[in-house]
């Protein structure tokens, strides 16, 4: 499996690679940051990562959940920093063979990229 | 929401809308054409399409799912025709607030649209 893990402070783009050999499906998702938090108007989130452990428990997430939902390629780009409304916090994409691996490592790798890996909203900057 | 359904025997493109208000997860699929289908080497398939009943059971399927997992914006392109390998087959990118519901639309639709829509890999084109 080809893995890219990136964190940026920048507005992220999602990549228009051209699929991998043998890919039949590749998935992409954002997460982007909504105008409300709770219940208050907001114009933004501050992430912040820890970045030396947060690149190796991504790593070894993906890598488990590669041994049940074999992936081709996976890309994984999370911003930190001030993210404003509207924008893209997290951007994942994924090649495999089959769409049911693809979307399976999706829905997966977001649950437990939100409850193991140090990314937090650190603060929300009020409108 | 807002529904869109495209049948075109032309490259599709992804779409780089900015997110609706109020999206937390936009997640977008594409279904590529691949080099092997069953065990021959191929160099593309001819999709066909009844497009006036695939288009109102897409709808269908959509808005039956939409009741479980609501989502504010559907794009669904469906190519027919040759499609060489590599290329996409099926495009589609859906926005929700939570990506809970954008992921389990996703899934749900994609394994819905296989069983119940009258589009079918009408010859493959050999190598």
């Amino acid at each position: 499996m080809d893995l890219t893990i990136r964190f940026t402070n920048r507005t992220i783009c999602g990549s228009d690679a051209a699929p991998s050999d043998g890919a039949g499906a590749v998935v992409e998702f954002r997460g982007i940051v909504r105008g409300v938090e709770r219940v208050t108007k907001i114009a933004g989130l501050i992430y912040e990562i820890y970045e030396p452990m947060a690149d190796r428990m991504v790593k070894r997430i993906i890598e488990e959940l590669d041994a049940e939902y074999p992936c081709l390629a996976f890309l994984v780009v999370h911003r930190h920093g001030l993210v404003p409304v509207g924008e893209t916090a997290i951007y994942v994409r994924i090649e495999a063979r089959h769409r049911s691996e693809a979307i399976k490592m999706l829905e997966q790798f977001m649950n437990r990229l939100k409850t193991e890996v140090p990314i937090w909203k650190a603060d929300i900057v009020p409108c």
